[in-house]
């Protein structure tokens, strides 16, 4: 039990505020944890649950004596939240947050934060296809990746006590500046999120597949697919419209080489399919040996 | 044990072979199992496992006196296998394949097959990334499905007999005709696995974004396609350039409704993708009430 802060707040319940809760608790990294959603069924469900040492009906009085306040909402409205509580942050506390998105979060939100007060964002690479109070749990953030995303001038003191708070919590953490951070989550997971919403689409559109037969025999590649666009669509939509630069580069990469393998397969050119899929095979081996997933036939997921 | 077949000859020992084998060991399906591998390595590899009760060196040799012939090759080379091994077939066997491609194999095969032995194309719903005479394991058809996909004026009792046998396998046996067969599987596998494979591709490509950023961050949905982007090149080039219609229609809709995203992210059309999210939620909602998945945050996966 090794307490990190005093006091923490958690600004929106949903799955991460949720699982950070839990692994606080497992881990005794805080002396009391208060939480505060906007919508008055999650604050119910959370009291019912046991979700937070107390749930507060108002967002000032879940910040006021915080010694870290997360902000774990949508990005979308990282900035409105951060206006509410600026008059109220205790000097000294540090701001974080969670969003999947930083540069237009620092942007959203620097501006609120009184002198005295530290701004930290982080990006914990951890979730699953479910949201809400009732979706987290202590074990979530084990062994995956946070990324802390100090802007420049941060205090050398708060980023460290930050980051050894999300070691506590079960990550293995590292730094990044914004701009690169929204680069490679564009490629690691935006894209890929939004390239799986779209096939899902397309079958549900195509009248001559029903959706059962495609629920029946989605096994193979299709299965992966839908299970990405289960997640959250209001935190998804955030993510599109905050990331908007970084994301439609690597779509535009991505539809210029479908482009190609689409002729490819219209020119019957299977040398250049094969070369295509043997390249790619590599890189699935590399995750493999950096012990990011495992080769066996049926395994688990997170993420 | 109930034995369907006398003799059976597989073709082919990769990954669904292999897994045949073990699995028709496991219910006693068949009372003799020869193999037969184009590569001398392959078939030194099935000896040295005990992969068949015995390896033939020649594809003659393998099938003379088969009830049941398996084609498990790629389906680009299908047509040439059924032209060689045609002359030694045995009056009244069973001819089979796995291929994930109906339509074309059905038009390679059906020729080259002479009066007195039934052609009755299958195709089980299964897989993992692994592939090779050393994949495959007993269980890997449980509770999967297996497509019987007879051409018209079939043998009655041969169509019956070889779905009594996937079934013995562990699959579920449904039937369908050969280009629904072909649109279906564009649908839940071949686009995904094309998409899968572009966007791993992007990745590596990006200069600015390392792969062993990309290796290390690959959490929130990158992996699963890094999973299916590792499957065998040739069995996909040759699904590609086989199944060319259905899938290069599935891809122009894909690009289709990408591009509309795409530009909803451009013009900041929060509602619309927030609409579009939600409706594909609803799909995956579906599955695990199918009972085609579970929806623990941790999970299984074969296929």
């Amino acid at each position: 039990m090794t307490q990190i802060y005093d006091r923490v707040a958690l600004i929106g319940l949903g799955l991460i505020a949720s699982s950070m809760f839990w692994s606080m608790k497992r881990g005794g990294l805080a002396g009391h944890v208060t939480g505060y959603a906007r919508s008055a069924e999650t604050r119910e469900t959370a009291r019912r649950i046991g979700l937070c040492d107390t749930v507060t009906d108002s967002v000032q009085d879940a910040v006021k004596d915080a010694d870290l306040v997360v902000l774990a909402v949508p990005v979308g409205v990282m900035g409105q939240i951060a206006a509410e509580i600026a008059p109220h942050l205790k000097p000294g506390a540090t701001v974080t947050d969670v969003g999947s998105v930083k540069a237009q979060v620092i942007s959203d939100v620097a501006p609120h934060i009184p002198d005295g007060v530290h701004f930290v964002p982080a990006h914990p690479l951890a979730g699953t296809e479910h949201s809400g109070p009732e979706s987290g749990f202590a074990t979530l953030f084990d062994n995956r990746w946070c990324l802390v995303v100090p802007p420049e001038g941060s205090d050398p003191e708060a980023v460290e006590t930050l980051s050894r708070f999300w070691h506590g919590l079960g990550s293995n953490v590292d730094r990044m500046d914004a701009e690169h951070h929204d680069l490679v989550l564009a490629v690691t997971s935006h894209c890929p999120h939004l390239i799986a919403y779209t096939m899902v689409g397309v079958a549900d559109d195509l009248r001559r597949v029903t959706d059962s037969e495609v629920i029946k025999f989605s096994a193979a590649g299709f299965r992966d697919f839908t299970r990405i666009a289960a997640s959250d669509p209001t935190m998804w939509r955030d993510v599109f419209l905050t990331n908007k630069d970084a994301t439609l580069e690597i779509l535009g990469r991505f539809t210029e080489e479908l482009f190609a393998l689409q002729r490819a397969i219209r020119q019957g050119d299977g040398v250049l399919l094969h070369d295509y899929f043997t390249r790619t095979r590599a890189i699935r081996r590399g995750i493999i040996e950096a012990g990011q997933d495992t080769a066996a036939p049926n395994f688990g997921r997170s993420g």
